[in-house]
């Protein structure tokens, strides 16, 4: 086992950690000073004795990752990345948590470099961290499948803090129980167990034995108790030594429990709720630094021997890159054909031939959303390794498994349904919606693969915090989302969703995506892979619905337009019967057939209707306005929207002689057609709508 | 211990519970009929030997509760109210999962006689089921809490019937932590662990040892193994044994791992995931029935001795109840004061003096809306001995502490900042927001206490299953989410919400109240108190707010209206200066002030603008077309929304001419006065906005 180096200077350094963390929040008057106080020796063990990183280039696909999961303490890591120079310098800790800043309250991925995920949601960095680990395997497999552990460029560990907090949240106990199961030898968390919260002592809220429960899940857990009969010592080297089993230890995640007093060596204020997130106070500041040996009069100072010796990591970052890279290149030479598919992922791009595989659907006959998306998932995914995906305990009804590809798996946890290896292409998520989420968005943030994660519509309100992150972070996180509507029938309001996809809609940068045939859903599953913007979510129905016979491109006359159109969010799908519409059917989905029969009981009736197909609100609001003008013109006021939920989101696109024919209160247990009658999702409503509208746009 | 009695009658009945449930799933051609084939001696053994409960009332308060977690198993409960004459029969079963049936696709409160809270998304039944048991404590110390264990009349168990997605979902990890803390000896959960789900073998995706967590949180475990050495074997014998078992223990909650093997005896589909949630078809469901030597030819066939024997369970009920009714009365004439807080509880009256008794803020003064909060919880929580809550760690955030009520734990988890005893009032749920909206959800369904949960409005995301179920059961849970927008400041996008109002806004049922200032808040929680018809949520600032100079009633001239008005969700706050409107302002919470500042600036150029305050939506379009009307005319369709979030929920209230102030984007890292200026919640936003909208109403 390795032995650690650690001089005085490591020591000085780290008491320099706490007294900026200190001395930040309290140039703002806010923030988190307590765990980056206390925590200060472990995050700087980990960057600077423990993790292989180069600060000079964050994106080194060779690096250790690590998850701040305990967000709040965010300058746990900020002062390691300015010690380490990842970028951060005192300027930067001296503007935190304001306007413009480089450290703001909370890590921000793609803000400050060093940070690898937004963190601060409790529970999302640790559950994210097992899609990390996912990740680092399943890239493994693509790309250097046969090397021995521990020697392949494509090796390395995923490092979490994460706090009381993190461990409490249901999230993490989704995504530990996976973890175990997955056997995680590359994932590493060191549990602050400071037993103080907001509410002060945890023991008001907090009884279990969280070793023993990762014990359950399967982890290795280890205890490192800095509280000793001598009184508290921060133990360093018993950390390493914990931190070293742990990476010994290949088949199993790790947990390391380490006991730590928050806030110590603050002299009044250690171990109590009021470190925890308050700045501390002058003249808790001083003794603090009094504590350490360091001047009390001085803010933001750093000994030129701290930063100097701190700095160092630069250059040893860079040696062992330097190192990392002979073996990358020999693999390079060795695997050529793996190499190509390396640098198609690193740049980006997609491989020719997407357009050519997508499944054409004949019209006429009867498939849902979700047997169309099932289909298209298996047609482009032998063209992209790099897509892969699963389902929370649903894949025969959301249509999400890429056949004959093996379950991502120990080999051990096959079943008589499904055979497991290590680089399988199939997520099994149990019933474990949150934990998909955040694991599809730690895969996602760890490399260039493309995960999807499926689930019931309704469900995504269990995996509504890792949606969100996902958007914030504009990262291409996909969610399969299938029983879309009352329709799923018989299942009854608890699965039936009403509200479901305006509270989506309303995430800032997350787009929905709700296709209204076989071959708009194929199309759409093209422009998701293609789109790397921001999260989406792919809407689908569970019942049949009619695939339309359709043109080579635009709607014109009584043919109707391509699907190739979906990319664009809307598109005119029918043109009114005589070319200039007195009304307007916006639709989605499984709705859009009734905006096609409406179309035609008004043409008997001597009204013009033209169907808009609108898969995606967003995709449409990015198109530019001519084109917008043209799908919706201004001087057409008569506008019916046609959609089995609420009619919220509609409301800009209707203006006041709109109509909507939705649904405004939850559904119920039946078959989808009654339901439907009953509801007045119908022909018949479409049509009065459309009459109702014509007659207040006219007045 | 008491002694199973158990006659071949019995066994007859729970093959005809099987039949009946088979036969159920086929008529209707889809559900799930594998557990309540499988589970039935378990469910039967609860429901006719077992549970103390009074089948001609349902409502009796001495009963046994019983939820079935796994909701979708919903025949196991059906089969059961129906051999118990709960009030269902045989055509109920034979209308399962039809529209207006009693009989729905997952049992739901309100609906179905016998079905204590609605159940299907996995996890919250199990996780409300801690709810119920807490419920049941602090009612007993409401009521007679020197009671000796097991001696009073408001003593009774929780029995649960959870599944293997149960156990795997977060929010139960949550509640089943604090249900240890809590050492719930009153809650009694058999977790049929059939290792069968919806993807097959439950080994692809689970692999923790489950009752070592459970042991972990603190509770009781007991394994009851149904498959032996001899093969499969129902021993209900060893499974009541456990149960008294369990019983017994007073300190802890009791998990009972029953491993069964689903869909037994059916022949060739028992053990699979085909029998999870499919009907089975004709020939296995006559292989079924002759598997327990029924007749495969009839269906919903019921032997008359099966039916005499079972419904047994009425007169045993009334008689179990004459016994407790004796218990009862006897504490009601030694307890009179008790019996009339009792009686007013159960006919769901407010005592005098709640107005009387409402903080009064005196104007001028700035006062956070969470700081006026928790001023009202304490002035009315003298009054309201069944007004208890508490926060997910963030008591001081959320401002939620009822002072000095102590603390609802067992006496040992008191910490130096508080006190707990088993019938404290104040509720820690630890950083479990999930568990804390599952939790408050079954308080209220247990009895008639009016139990509150907070935490940050943008963790209203972790907690958004429970709310919308709270919202579908038409419950009266409160929720209390502090630091509303942006303006909370510091800590960043992550803490921030934007979307969230309008997310929340967009469940059916549920109200939000976001008060202007502190006396809207006041007025807010006497109107909360007064709503039992469905869930609130009450959305309050962290930053100061003005407190406004108010008249006694409505506004007029410069006088503002009185905060009186709060419960019509929308009112006049300031009046056009001279009376005609020329454009009125729609506003909530921290924005209202703006409102009337950008009045004010108005009127110096000589617009005449209206303020409306609007801290509920959903309040003011319960009130008449009449009073709508007075508050927003239709004559004047100039208006503005001011919110610091999205501005969707308001278009139905602005029309084409109306405008919005709102936030489209995430938020920032910055001091909130900041953020509001470079986000555009200013009030020359609010005067430009206004300008434009007269412009619009004009063309």
């Amino acid at each position: 086992m390795t032995a650690l180096n650690w001089e005085p200077i490591d020591a000085k350094a780290v008491d320099t950690a706490r007294v900026l963390a200190a001395d930040a929040v309290e140039k703002v008057g806010n923030g988190h000073p307590g765990t980056a106080i206390s925590l200060a020796p472990a995050a700087y063990l980990l960057f600077q004795k423990v993790m292989r990183r180069d600060p000079s280039d964050d994106q080194w696909i060779g690096r250790d990752r690590f998850i701040l999961s305990a967000g709040h303490s965010s300058l746990t890591q900020y002062v390691q990345l300015y010690l380490g120079g990842y970028g951060l310098e005192l300027k930067d800790l001296e503007a935190l948590r304001t306007w413009g800043s480089l450290t703001p309250g909370h890590p921000e991925y793609g803000h400050t470099k060093g940070v690898e995920i937004t963190t601060g949601p409790l529970g999302q960095g640790l559950a994210s961290a097992v899609g990390f680990a996912y990740a680092q395997r399943y890239e493994r497999g693509l790309f250097d499948p046969e090397a021995a552990a521990g020697t392949s460029p494509f090796d390395h560990h995923v490092y979490v803090i994460a706090s009381d907090g993190d461990i409490q949240e249901g999230v993490t106990s989704e995504a530990g129980s996976l973890a175990g199961t997955q056997q995680l030898g590359n994932l590493i968390a060191i549990y602050d167990s400071n037993q103080i919260s907001i509410e002060d002592d945890t023991d008001i809220a907090l009884s279990e034995d969280t070793a023993a429960r990762y014990a359950a899940y399967g982890w290795q857990v280890q205890t490192v108790d800095w509280n000793t009969k001598a009184g508290y010592v921060e133990n360093v080297a018993e950390l390493f030594d914990a931190i070293e089993t742990a990476k010994a230890n290949t088949t199993q995640p790790s947990l390391i429990v380490l006991k730590t007093i928050i806030g110590w060596p603050s002299p009044t204020k250690q171990n109590t709720g009021k470190i925890h997130g308050s700045a501390l106070g002058g003249d808790e500041v001083a003794g603090l630094k009094k504590a350490v040996g360091f001047d009390p009069e001085k803010h933001f100072d750093v000994a030129d021997d701290v930063i100097a010796h701190t700095r160092g990591a630069i250059e040893r970052g860079q040696a062992e890159r330097a190192e990392w890279q002979k073996g990358f290149d020999a693999w390079a030479a060795a695997n050529p054909e793996r190499k190509e598919l390396f640098d198609r992922l690193e740049a980006g791009e997609l491989p020719e031939g997407i357009t050519e595989a997508l499944p054409v659907f004949d019209a006429g006959k009867d498939v849902s959303t979700r047997v169309a998306s099932g289909k298209s998932i298996n047609a482009i995914a032998p063209l992209l390794p790099e897509f892969w995906g699963g389902s929370a305990d649903l894949a025969e009804s959301n249509n999400t498994t890429i056949e004959e590809a093996g379950s991502f798996a120990p080999p051990e946890r096959s079943t008589a349904m499904w055979k497991a290896n290590p680089y399988g292409r199939v997520l099994h998520f149990g019933i474990r919606e949150h934990a998909m989420g955040a694991i599809i968005n730690g895969i996602v943030l760890h490399g260039k693969t493309r995960p999807f994660g499926a689930t019931f519509l309704i469900f995504s309100d269990y995996m509504r915090p890792a949606v969100r992150l996902a958007a914030l972070m504009g990262i291409p996180s996909v969610f399969v989302w299938t029983h879309d509507s009352v329709a799923l029938g018989e299942d009854g309001p608890t699965h039936q969703p009403v509200e479901t996809l305006t509270a989506l809609r309303a995430i800032p940068n997350l787009t929905i995506v709700r296709p209204a045939d076989a071959n708009e859903t194929a199309w759409a599953w093209k422009a998701i892979i293609e789109h790397r913007d921001g999260p989406v979510g792919l809407v689908l129905s569970r019942q049949n619905l009619p695939v339309f016979e359709r043109g080579e491109g635009d709607a014109s006359g009584d043919t109707f337009a391509a699907a190739s159109n979906t990319a664009k969010g809307a598109y005119v799908l029918a043109e009114a019967p005589n070319g200039t519409p007195d009304v307007i059917f916006l639709a989605t989905g499984s709705e859009v057939q009734i905006a096609v029969e409406a179309r035609e009981v008004l043409r008997g009736q001597g009204v013009n209707a033209r169907v808009v197909s609108v898969p995606s609100q967003e995709w449409f609001l990015a198109q530019d306005a001519a084109y917008r003008e043209s799908v919706l013109p201004a001087a057409v006021k008569a506008r019916v929207s046609i959609e089995a939920g609420l009619k919220l989101t509609w409301a800009p696109f209707l203006g006041d002689a709109g109509r909507s024919v939705s649904i405004e209160h939850f559904g119920a247990s039946a078959d989808y057609k009654t339901l439907f009658r009953e509801f007045g999702i119908t022909t018949e409503a479409a049509v009065a709508a459309a009459t109702e509208s014509i007659a207040a746009a006219r007045a």
